[in-house]
């Protein structure tokens, strides 16, 4: 008997047929004897037609005004999950399980004033954590809080993952179980690479370094509040039949249990490799090699809101003149540019270069932190196939290389099998 | 220089133009100088669907369970008003007009426990006067408030003119505008009647009977409240051009005002005529005359939850045995008529009979008090054209008169002429 927070995404709930599937699968835990929370998303579609409507309401008016007020957004696009709650509550209670919904403002769910993109400061589960300790299924809906105004308050898109992790913390859940369209976080894309296995388990850390570079199962703020507050959060299919579960055992179907390294017997030295399309390579040539440089570069930027990612940039052999590297994401590349071209005098440097078509391939593993020789291997690996590498960043737990996009598969396929990644 | 409640039904809402089009109205009456709040319900159509899904899922559940959760449903159903409550926010920001939405229990509209049909028992106006009279327009959400339980609750169909009345009570507004697809009060149906005219006013006595018996303009309840508060009530067309209209000088166009009697300098004798179809007549022939019949009959029908409505018993001539006759809504006949067989022993009836198509036709006028001879002339004229009257109730200030469905329209402009009420 276990606490349990099962969070259902969009397509899930997409139609009244598809929330009765969930529905058993919410019974079947609740019959198992676990306390159950379920945390939903709006159905498939209704929030992306209530965002349309937000944007084009000044267009409508004709007034083209380019702003628009995130507290009505808020209030409009958190009627998706009210709908899909009630939906299910409903369902349940038609299938004889105790159930009721709830909204961000009733739990409280508490968000700072960020509207559109809040952070949740506080959920007082303890109302939660007696009823659900009674038998009564707590169906939450998600993507959703209430600001210190009163008002309702989203997380931003994604959002609901991230609301299911935090309410596990809420109620002291033992799981936190994410139901969605793959059935774990594999070692990389298994689209892009036939031989990717699914991890049974995977550090929080890991899974952070995965999110951030580009693999899509989490949101990235979801792994970090589940790192923070040690949520065990499993990553499973939504289309398993529900009835072919058995409960009682845990993380028994098929997954991946996101962990505390404590809980993972044989740590692999390298766990996965993610990759990142889209990313824009400048370099600035020639750039005066002299203290505060960075800043002069990197200052405008950050003012243009301008993402900058890996940075690199040369010892100069004579102290006087050197080339600047780094990355943006390809859509910002634009106003990078022009951001540079505004700030040239100020910087000092001779020309700008750019490549709009690059990628990021990374390669993940805590055990790295133990182990020499991970980066080298990548770097042969990749010379042997004939790839330029552009750029390197490194931390702890992962290496991060900077290829032409055109190489992506080739790149991606061979440092997965250098790392003895590949399936059996 | 007046506090304004403006009110706009699903129709008014029903896309982005139309929302822009209402949003046109609120700018004019904010710049002639007014203070306003805007009552809104849900996009036509919109809570049809929401309660479509909610009849549903039992069956998609494969339980057909007979009931549901009435706070499930409403919190679902009220999603619906949350979405143009939001819209209509932006619209008028986007305008230039200072505006926020608000919702059931943001302001809080309190209501008692009785989800799916809920009174508003509170509303706390002093936030929204103090925003109000600082320019800032108040968008609500219609027909739903918060229950003593921190759940939503709404006020049953059509319960937006019910939210807006009250709403212009608890803001002391100075007149509550009910923007409608007609562009007023009429004598009578001017669907069936071509010489019906347009009331400039009308009392809230003689709209309360209008609407109880049949005229569809505004909610019987939500007429109740505004004779309870004193809320003058406008009711006027939502299609007129908005930039047309001359708001500086109060109800200055096509519209019909609802007001205390002392507003209304000469009253006419009979205001109008309304009618209700789908009545149903039951008569029980030769029931012993002794004390305790009625109860006896009309007991049972209550605990059947038959709505009972005109009762006429004829004294008997010998004391011994009378007939009863009364009217029920033709979808209650079948039910009441199951009631009364199964309590024939204990009533003493020797036969029943029942005609289900037959119509109330309603003579209204609050000058009858004063007027004698106002009933002779409806009997006279009806006789005139042989229609046979089945029964006749009166109040006050009414006449109500049962007669065949057949002869509905003779009947309803029989009288609109017999009283003076044709256009010129």
């Amino acid at each position: 008997m276990a606490r349990l927070v099962m969070k259902f995404g969009g397509t899930s709930v997409a139609d009244l047929e598809r929330i009765y599937n969930v529905a058993r699968h919410v019974k079947r835990e609740h019959e198992a004897g676990h306390e159950v929370a379920v945390v939903v998303s709006a159905m498939a579609g209704k929030t992306n037609e209530l965002v349309n409507w937000v944007n084009q309401m000044p267009q409508v008016t004709g007034t083209n005004a380019p702003i628009f007020d995130a507290r009505e957004y808020d209030s409009i696009v958190a009627s998706g999950e009210q709908v899909t709650s009630g939906l299910l509550a409903i369902a349940l209670q038609s299938m004889g399980v105790d159930a009721r919904s709830w909204l961000g403002w009733q739990i409280p769910v508490k968000t700072d004033n960020a509207h559109g993109a809040a952070r949740i400061e506080d959920i007082d589960g303890s109302d939660l954590i007696k009823r659900m300790s009674g038998g009564q299924v707590a169906v939450v809906a998600g993507f959703q809080g209430v600001a210190p105004d009163n008002r309702i308050a989203t997380l931003g898109r994604g959002g609901s993952d991230t609301s299911a992790v935090a309410l596990a913390a809420g109620v002291k859940a033992d799981r936190c179980d994410i139901y969605t369209d793959v059935d774990g976080v594999y070692t990389t894309d298994p689209r892009m690479t036939p031989s990717a296995r699914r991890l049974e388990r995977i550090t929080f850390e890991e899974m952070l370094e995965m999110a951030s570079l580009g693999a899509k199962v989490l949101q990235v703020r979801s792994v970090e509040l589940a790192m923070v507050h040690g949520v065990r959060t499993f990553v499973r299919s939504s289309f398993d039949d529900p009835d072919s579960i058995d409960s009682s055992n845990g993380a028994n179907p098929p997954g991946t249990l996101i962990c505390n390294e404590d809980e993972i017997l044989e740590q692999q030295t390298v766990t996965g490799i993610a990759y990142a399309k889209d990313e824009a390579q400048i370099s600035l040539r020639r750039v005066s090699d002299k203290p505060g440089i960075a800043a002069a570069v990197f200052g405008p930027l950050a003012t243009a809101h301008v993402n900058v990612d890996m940075i690199v940039q040369n010892v100069s052999e004579d102290g006087s003149v050197t080339d600047m590297t780094f990355t943006v994401p390809a859509g910002d590349l634009d106003r990078a540019l022009k951001t540079l071209e505004s700030s040239k005098e100020s910087i000092g440097y001779e020309v700008v270069q750019s490549d709009p078509e690059m990628v990021k391939v990374s390669v993940i593993g805590i055990g790295m932190r133990s182990h020499a020789g991970v980066a080298s291997s990548a770097f042969q690996a990749l010379a042997d196939k004939g790839i330029n590498i552009r750029a390197i960043t490194t931390s702890e737990i992962k290496i991060s290389i900077l290829i032409d996009q055109d190489y992506t598969e080739l790149a991606v396929r061979t440092l997965h099998s250098v790392y003895g990644l590949d399936k059996d």
